[in-house]
């Protein structure tokens, strides 16, 4: 499959719920026109943030027409397939293909976790090779997965088992060896960094791409950094990145899903609670959480 | 629910698989027949021994079906209903008590994980209200889920919250807590213990009854071992533990479902490989293995 | 050098402090009379309980010998001599071999992480040289200092390495390998058990000696487990060790070694607070812990 | 104590040892003067490089005396005075301001471990007030201590609680912490970046000072990542940085601390090798470290 060079910044959505916590459909074209006012380049969908380990196979089949759908080729949509069993993930990820999704990408398994690279990269080749005109990217969050492998050996490795492999969405702090999967690997494969946090220093490393869930509500602002960034304004991009990280730094001090959700709300976009073992803000959470996003000057 | 104590050991049968991974039902019978013959109580189906996380949802209704109608009300058939998802784990559980199952159980969910005790009761209630005629235990093994919280406190929260809660599946080293259980609530709900290598340790704290995976082919070992005990035979019953301790190290230095798989195969009972990531021993590895456990005395 | 078979509890005596952190050797001997007095076999000085690694060199040679003088060849003394720095732990392992004491163990180097087996055991080789006519204890407690190797491997190693190892004291959960390292080296080398809770287990594994903590100010009841384990009455052991695992239970919601230090307080033996990172426990904590140990009936 | 900036490199310096093992004080002068000629603005003596915790209280004195004695005011000497025990920290902090060092600095204790940030300031503070007018940095390491607190809070409490606090040596990925303690505490605080591989990305997020232990033998080329990074060419700066990367885990293979001992050796710097657990690399692992750095063009 031949490298397509990615540019900009993918959101996670949020996957919106009904109070009874069934998916509510409506909303996700509310979501996709926002994405595509705020300037996005695509979604990463049914992912961690997507709350799709919390849903059914037929819900996050479900969610992904319904993006494809609204979207409709003006933005692009990924579909997160990971699953504990590689059988289920092949039937998603033959689903988005035929539903004309633009990319799939799973994580590691998360029960029985690969015990090694090669082990990883044979996972992967068994989901991938289910829609092998589909692009794929293995996404590394070992933080969630508890499975972190040598990125540069995996792409080595995973660049000639499987042909459809376009890169990694990458979600860990290690900017160090992400900075080296461009270096080595950048000609070739799309390397999207996964902390928006940390999008500064990753743009100073050589990222062109992220992916992140804080994009969905934020992204006017990062894109901001990354323009600063680019005409060498470092000041400028910092002096925003600083308000970001307090913004970020404001709601991880609650169950980051839940959170951001509640933010979601407060800008008007109602996306409902989350499903357990996530569970929904408290009300005195969720104020408190607007105020000290007022003091820190986001709104 | 009223409490109904249990007695003895279940074994948790691994999934026998085809050469290409699918899963092979005409062996479900087999194995069924040999627990019987070999005095187990029960058999726990689609746990992690039998690669539960690993098969889709309609394989592991096939599997459950296969069971239920293979022991015929000669052996309890106890399913694993725990996914990721919690919908998944409801539909699971619902399936199994149409089919005329024993008894459900579910792991703790694995991606997004329980934060609190709280949290954790809350979640198991969701999935046992979905059948509520059904004995439900909760499966704790923090060292495959990462979730480790109070087995009391659980017990206390729980008891008041699931109504058809019967008990725990309790698998880590922390006997003492396993004692506490025992203690304070074992007539009240029952506390099978779930490492086989530290069974005689696991009566003197006041076990009666156990799940494991060496008792698929070594439970007539174990069932020695728990009538010398209760004779009051602790010597002969070390001995007898001393060589099964020996058998559980000889096979750990591989990857454990694997090489059980393969023990089976030695046995004259061929259950297949395994899926990704977990995978089959060499032949160089089935040989060592087989070796020392000749020179162990196992077989 | 000849293997001499241990018997019997062996208490890790609190270092008494005075309020202002220093060391109070005055109280050394009460805590000798009592152990003598408790039916204990030895003390395992300056270790996890002793916050040896709290002290400096020279408090813990002071502590070390104030505990010889005190005993006079009534009690044994082990004196715990690991430390980061192996060239530290020589300097304490000699001096305790010229004091006196009667062996001499260590832990792993905590800072720098032992990275093999081998490598621990080159580690102790170095440590147990400084004195090759002392006895000397491999100290295994992985949940402190991260190092958990596998122990019938270190025996097997360490036994052709240190001519004076006499056994390890084994403080995790694995009885099962406990049970192993008795079995295959029992007739070579002393195994003492270190949790205190699991003593039962731990005798049914074939324990004959133990180290611990609460064996500071509970050793007769724990004495009186092992004499009904002894005579088969496995019920009245196990009522005992109910009671046991309750008061283990009460003391572990707060720091373990300051609430200990409390509960010696209580029962008019005042060995002080703790130093730093340890803290003391506070008067509501001191007040709520002595109720619930009047609960349980643990008074 | 009031706030005074610091700008530029310090280099970690390996204490150079005897082939025997004991610590080889001629050397001292020969890497004081080559820090000097490399542009370093001071040096972390006895730190995790330095191998702090393997060595004794007295060799730990004798090392930072002999660094202070060969610096004589041309380079900042910074001692490392963490150890399990406060009380041997106060002694080396007392030593260090007597002698005339520029600074001291102390992991969290790494035995008994601070259980909260408060726990963690106390601690430090104990430390820092046995030399109050000599400046302390906390030295936060979470990948060797298990000790990752909140370093903002950690900032704003210990600011109140310690006169002499003068920043943090700041060793982990987690940039975006670091970028908001510059952020919030940037004009009272000094805040060194401690992982030289992420060294550009620290930049971006507005590092000024930086400690680690390749600016050892590789200082020149970190400066000019720096210069570069100043004049807004981040093109060249990364491509020096890739470079060195390359190089860090051309050594990472192997054992960190050995693999840069003898990479100092290659250069013509015998600082010979380590200490137990710590381990001296093979030859055929130098030969190897060695191609492979020429292969990248370290040489």
């Amino acid at each position: 499959m031949q490298h397509t060079p990615i540019k900009g910044l993918f959101a996670a959505p949020f996957t919106p719920l009904h109070p009874d916590g069934s998916v509510n459909p409506e909303m996700i074209p509310v979501l996709v026109e926002k994405l595509i006012a705020d300037g996005l380049t695509g979604a990463f969908i049914c992912g961690s943030n997507g709350e799709g380990p919390n849903l059914t196979i037929s819900e996050r089949m479900a969610v992904a027409e319904a993006f494809v759908g609204a979207a409709n080729g003006r933005l692009q949509i990924w579909v997160h397939v990971g699953h504990s069993s590689i059988a289920e993930s092949r039937a998603l990820m033959q689903h988005a293909c035929e539903i004309g999704a633009d990319a799939a990408s799973a994580v590691a398994a998360f029960y029985f976790k690969p015990s090694s690279v090669d082990n990883l990269v044979d996972c992967m080749a068994q989901i991938a090779s289910a829609a092998p005109q589909l692009p794929f990217y293995y996404y590394h969050i070992p933080m969630l997965t508890g499975v972190g492998m040598d990125m540069l050996r995996f792409l080595e490795l995973a660049g000639q088992q499987i042909p459809n492999l376009q890169g990694i969405k990458y979600t860990a702090n290690t900017i160090w060896e992400f900075q080296a999967c461009l270096n080595h690997f950048g000609d070739r494969f799309n390397i999207l960094y996964g902390f928006d946090e940390m999008l500064l220093p990753a743009l100073g490393a050589g990222a062109t791409a992220a992916i992140g869930s804080t994009y969905n509500f934020a992204a006017p602002l990062y894109l901001d950094v990354i323009t600063n960034y680019e005409a060498g304004r470092m000041d400028a991009a910092r002096k925003t990145m600083n308000m970001l990280i307090d913004m970020v730094r404001a709601f991880v001090k609650y169950p980051p899903i839940p959170a951001q959700k509640a933010i979601m709300h407060m800008l008007g976009v109602d996306v409902g609670g989350c499903r357990l073992p996530l569970v929904t803000l408290s009300q005195a959470s969720y104020d408190a959480l607007k105020s000290e996003l007022e003091e820190i000057g986001f709104w």
